[in-house]
């Protein structure tokens, strides 16, 4: 990726790209939740070169991610709880895939809930009163940290989106 | 990024990340979501390259995520379907960066249900059966796509879960 930096963009996504670096990291956070906590086992199940997995676990842990700590036999590699709470995105990323880009004789991995068996049910949103907000109620309005820029292109979003130009 | 080609890969997630491409397209499908349709505003926005975002919007079409038509004046870009159901996965990064990584002054941009008003709650996953599932009793199982690898990995999975090593 031509990469730049996009830890000052006014924008949450824009920052929290910056922090998971690139999909290898998506794939290391994976392979934890998957139970590898070994460098060798990061390597091996993901097929990463040991240069890229050293750089992108050092990163990892400077981003509070990862944590490492020393145990019989080696390091090993945990995920932090802000490393547990991407497990949403990475759900995510699971089920568009398996609705949008199949393969064809059917999802690899069904996520269920472990105490009964029942599979994960399709994300969606809802609002903080319960009501489902889909792709065409979902609004965008200025927060604390909004900048001139963001309140000015909000601003121009409800503008469009009143006169019925729905967003996307 | 060193970049692999992950779509071979027993996995829906790294075969979604290899049709995402990388970070630049997320903002690409961001931007459309902010409303915006033309080159201009993409570049603009996004402060992408053009070749870069040439490069991108031809790839996103390939995906189908973006379809792209004439309109007086130039050319518009609009999400599909397959592109407006990633919404679910630009939300989850945002709330993860919003909690995870946020700006001293507080969030950017709030997403908000825009018949009330009310703010897009955090997502949570819930099974089938409507319980909540969190990432500690989060189960994989193998699904009809599963490989000989995946059946395996699986397997020792179960096995570690029971042993009382919780994944992650």
């Amino acid at each position: 990726m031509e990469r730049l930096t996009f830890e000052d963009r006014n924008c949450s996504i824009a920052r929290s790209l910056d922090v998971l670096g690139d999909w290898w990291n998506v794939l290391i956070v994976l392979e934890c939740m998957w139970g590898s906590s070994k460098f060798d086992e990061f390597q091996r199940n993901q097929g990463i070169s040991k240069g890229i997995l050293s750089k992108r676990l050092k990163l990892l842990q400077e981003h509070g991610i990862l944590s490492k700590r020393a145990v019989q036999g080696g390091t090993e590699y945990k995920l932090t709880e802000k490393g547990r709470s991407l497990h949403v995105i990475v759900v995510a990323i699971l089920q568009w895939g398996d609705r949008w880009n199949p393969l064809p004789e059917g999802a690899p991995v069904v996520p269920v809930n472990r105490n009964s068996g029942a599979p994960v049910a399709p994300l969606e949103l809802f609002d903080s009163e319960g009501k489902p907000v889909d792709i065409r109620n979902l609004g965008l309005l200025p927060g604390p940290g909004a900048n001139a820029n963001t309140r000015r292109r909000l601003e121009e979003l409800a503008r469009r989106q009143q006169a019925g130009a729905q967003a996307g």
